[in-house]
């Protein structure tokens, strides 16, 4: 639908610039709806974020979620009710009236920005006995939120994700299930999009609205920056007691359950995607969620190769197809191969192949990554298996590009002065020390343009052994600051 | 969650009641989270309309039309653009504030009702050039609707569909999207959902707001009256109009695309194929869309007994699903094997195998049909290869149930008084002849209680021969005329 031209600056020099351009070029989506902040997806995108909800959806269901659709508008009582997260209401849009002369409704609705407060008033109906718990439900939906600066599949008025809500009869029930969620973070951010992550404990000043306690990995992007992407919640009690989410435990007593939240934002990963693994000329998409595994282009100089390229094509098709790739033909007479190649690429497709009238003669085709730009020639008997073993080593050399970049601009230091500079200069995740006073975590942020901290590792016993990087008093944690999205 | 107990009225004496207490016991739908006409899916639903969605979308990507998400809200300016269209702000939640001090935005904006005021804009940019045409879009989404009688999976305040938009470069190119649209609908609605249904052209009183024709595939449900499932739009260049959206055509001249829409909506589907197929113990679900094929119910006497059962259940599941049967066993110990039977006969699982100690012996196990409650012993070599013949006949069996039950309630009357006397004793669907004049519908509508006059069959060819039914002038179109939802 655009007019196809490759993108003009480098990722290196510009990556701001190159992101905005991968997006609009590579025909992911598109910003010039009227409204701020809310974006038209694109068909590329749509069909990767389909594989991207159908991997974490069967992860979840694996491990016992089961699908629901609750409604996407909340009373203000309702999320009010939560002392704390009730603080979403800055953040929230407001649906305050109907029809054609603008009636008021009886009560002001909230397009959800989260759907707790949806959820547990009908926990509350649903559970009554300990037989019924675990209760562990997810759906898959957009949420809404009055954001101030917007960024496709960054930062969004409107965007996709799945939550996961899940109430336990006992607090470690609740405990356990945030190291279930980090396992399915493993699975499917790591294995599947190609995303190395550092899961956090968040610092208490950086929890979730109503939360005890709140984790959340953390991916580094291009630019230095770390972007959260899932983050899981234990809410201890504190939306059972709110919302009344009650249960006759084995014991015949009468008790509060424990409950967690799990958010993998499928629009703030597709982002990521973009952006870790694309290079100058567009998007890489790992092979496991990339709509076409293998996109064919016939090289030819008259009809009769034409045709008979084609057909050798379709063959090719029909094989690859029954080896279950994703395969395609731009047969499109309009464009020439140089054209379609640039196409193809700045979509990220992972492999190429061309034939032309030589190839046909030796029943071989050329084969070209995506990643490495590397070209190979390949007998048409052993595509297949090639293809696929191909599909593995890019699935496979996306984690390693990543995790060595992340491995780069990951730093120690316990002075603050090599902090800062750090930050400022070089950007990363800097693993240092501190008192634990919200004050320090401020003067950090502030001094250093930026520098959150980003919390303790998750399941990692670290002891501090120096003083606080900021304040030089006692240190009471090994942390990470990083600057953030 | 619900405390499962079987339904206490029969269809056939008590429809709506009985169709209230299906939703609720199957556990498809809970209407008590507070907020009107917003229903809560759950997992049996979800996994159901799932299914659904996967049909309908491969049925339009195999016709060429591509995924998209577009944004959810509507600026009321796009809305009133089209002059007809503009109507639908009677039917709109309005989204008029934003954040914790309800900052009044910029603009009133409309929760999508239907997308056409969304996408045109959108075409407008896109398309360019006889070569971005037909564009062919869909989306899967849910819509909003400002309505004031609501019913779950029938008529809500928040629905789930998918709507497809189409633009082309010909009058010609639109009229065939609509006769591909038929096609659609008797590849899921009929094949895989097992609902017969007439398709027709409405009267001009009864178009879409902004269409130019409207079609769509009426079903009959067990009250009598008929209910609107997929409709289609030829929407003429009336958007096309309103929107600027426009083309340079071969002949290098600047014209307006003609454009269609077609709208499946999931949910009312859904609601007709419980309504349509199900019996006095519940639901019963077309094996092409439930989510489980058999259920296994595992009938013991004592520990022991159990284990060697499990151990049976589990190879047979096993084997089962090695040959893409959906399949789970029922192994809770908590309840009876007869409180499971009547549990998944609720929920509408097509078959159910029950294996006891005796079965074990003999190498076999009862299977039983929801459909019929017929039992046949069958021998376990041959199991997966008979439940796949029984499946088929089981969704064969439902087509022809509710085609015999369509055909039974199809009348063709030239007189008034008969007209009314079936429209208001026995319900269905009337052939009869009618001047075209709306007073005629609108007294048809008032005197026989809510007939309306459906339309002409589409693609058929009837010539009336009498005169109108109700003012005995010159009829001009032969029509069917029900009782509609």
């Amino acid at each position: 639908m655009a007019e196809q031209e490759g993108i003009t600056v480098k990722k290196s020099e510009n990556f701001s610039e190159w992101y905005t351009q991968v997006v609009q070029k590579a025909e992911l989506g598109d910003i010039r709806y009227g409204v701020k902040g809310f974006l038209v997806h694109l068909p590329w995108a749509v069909k990767i974020m389909k594989r991207m909800y159908k991997f974490i959806e069967k992860e979840l269901e694996k491990h016992g979620h089961e699908p629901f659709l609750f409604p996407s508008v909340i009373p203000e009582v309702f999320l009010k009710k939560e002392k704390e997260h009730a603080e979403f209401i800055a953040d929230v849009f407001w649906v305050t009236e109907g029809g054609a002369e603008y009636k008021k409704l009886e009560e002001r609705l909230a397009l959800r920005p989260t759907s707790e407060t949806i959820i547990y008033p009908m926990f509350s109906l649903w559970i009554r006995s300990w037989r019924d718990l675990p209760l562990k439900t997810y759906q898959s939906c957009q949420v809404w939120r009055y954001e101030s600066v917007t960024r496709p599949f960054i930062r969004g008025r409107e965007f996709y994700w799945i939550e996961a809500h899940n109430a336990f009869a006992t607090k470690d029930g609740a405990k356990k299930q945030v190291e279930e969620d980090v396992k399915i973070t493993e699975e499917t951010l790591y294995k599947k999009f190609c995303i190395p992550f550092l899961f956090f404990k968040r610092p208490e000043h950086d929890k979730f609205k109503g939360a005890v306690a709140t984790f959340a990995a953390d991916a580094l992007m291009p630019d230095g920056r770390v972007i959260q992407l899932p983050s899981t919640h234990f809410l201890g009690q504190n939306f059972s007691k709110a919302f009344n989410v009650g249960f006759v435990d084995k014991d015949k007593k009468k008790k509060y359950v424990w409950s967690t939240c799990y958010g993998p934002a499928i629009w703030r990963i597709l982002g990521a995607i973009i952006a870790i693994h694309g290079d100058d000329k567009g998007a890489i998409l790992p092979p496991a969620i990339s709509p076409l595994h293998v996109i064919i282009v016939p090289i030819y100089y008259s009809t009769a190769q034409f045709i008979r390229i084609m057909r050798k094509a379709k063959a090719i098709l029909e094989n690859l197809e029954k080896n279950k790739i994703r395969v395609k033909i731009d047969d499109r007479k309009e464009y020439t191969p140089g054209w379609k190649f640039n196409y193809w690429e700045l979509k990220g497709v992972p492999l190429r192949i061309e034939i032309g009238p030589k190839d046909i003669q030796l029943e071989q085709v050329v084969l070209v990554r995506r990643d490495t730009g590397r070209k190979i020639v390949v007998k048409e008997r052993g595509l297949p298996k090639m293809i696929k073993r191909k599909l593995r080593s890019i699935q496979q050399s996306l984690i390693e590009r990543a995790e060595k970049f992340l491995k780069e601009h990951t730093f120690e230091v316990f002075d603050f002065e090599q902090l800062k500079e750090i930050l400022e200069r070089r950007g990363g995740i800097v693993k240092t020390e501190w008192c634990g006073k919200i004050e320090c975590a401020q003067a950090i942020k502030e001094k250093t343009n930026g520098g959150a901290i980003r919390g303790t590792l998750f399941g990692v016993e670290e002891k501090p052994k120096r003083k606080c990087v900021y304040c030089g008093k006692v240190a009471k944690q090994v942390v990470q600051v990083a600057k953030q999205y």
